[in-house]
């Protein structure tokens, strides 16, 4: 099962290092790939380019002209999953969102939520039904729906790879170790 | 065991909606409170009181003028979890941080984090070796702790409260039910 990403209506001003953090969370928790809508934003996308080609895998990051037709490609052959405080809690639907095989469509809010938004998704998802934050809603759904299996995965073919340690930092490269 | 997040070298300029994230999700995820040093911010520490005073429990926030001397303080009769990529993988260590009963201080890095904390740290814990986000790895980190039970914990005291829904947004107000 594939997984994806779509950030609505990112604003280059505003959203500019939450949005980096989400997509970040999204490629280190196991998504495939990434897209935006709203204000488009080269440097959120070099950010997010930079971070997978040092440290590997292929997560890729696209912007999307139109949220609305992203939603509707995507559902032709996939599922969608809108992650909200309102939607239904996480443990009552996980199990059937892990089931079902289609791949899916992680949809993570911006400022204000169109209601089409929430009639368009397959699962609205609660992680607790408390305000927080769009980056810990969809690092703990992406947790749960790999089933921890994220946090052992190595990425292949980047430049960096960071030696667990105790008391330091310890960061390997292609041509070596050092420490930083 | 009482769970508090110390986050680092906060800037009020560029920090303050990663910040408010960050503890925004330690209050969803079950800690009892924060604190943060770096630069005093009084819009910060509003936001996060008028979330808990609207959806209950009691989360507070308090500014530390010195993070060596919170640390040190804590210490005395606590222990201490930095999370660093740069740490012991979580699935690792996540089972003797459970079994230690003491009350644990989780430090969250800002900008640059002082070689020091690595060394104060009892536990320095990572959430997947990849760069992300404090606001991700701090919420899965205590996703982890509280074994997932924090998802179902009800917030008490406040005046808000979400009905969870399949297709829309409902909340309850103490004088009743509306629709947002």
């Amino acid at each position: 099962m594939a997984v994806y990403v779509l950030r609505l209506g990112h604003r280059a001003d505003r959203d500019k290092r939450v949005t980096t953090h989400l997509f970040l969370a999204a490629r280190a928790f196991g998504a495939s790939g990434g897209m935006y809508s709203g204000r488009r934003d080269p440097s959120l996308e070099e950010t997010v380019r930079n971070v997978a080609s040092d440290w590997g895998g292929s997560f890729g990051l696209e912007f999307s002209e139109s949220w609305r037709d992203a939603i509707k490609a995507w559902k032709r052959s996939g599922a969608v999953v809108h992650l909200t405080m309102y939607g239904l809690p996480l443990r009552r639907v996980i199990r059937a969102i892990r089931d079902d095989p289609s791949d899916k469509l992680v949809v993570v809010g911006g400022a204000k939520v169109p209601g089409e938004v929430y009639a368009l998704a397959d699962w609205n998802v609660s992680v607790t039904s408390q305000p927080h934050s769009e980056v810990s809603a969809l690092a703990v759904f992406l947790h749960e729906l790999n089933e921890g299996r994220e946090l052992d995965v190595a990425f292949e073919g980047g430049r960096l790879r960071v030696v667990p340690h105790e008391h330091g930092k310890r960061v390997e490269e292609l041509s070596g170790e050092f420490k930083i």
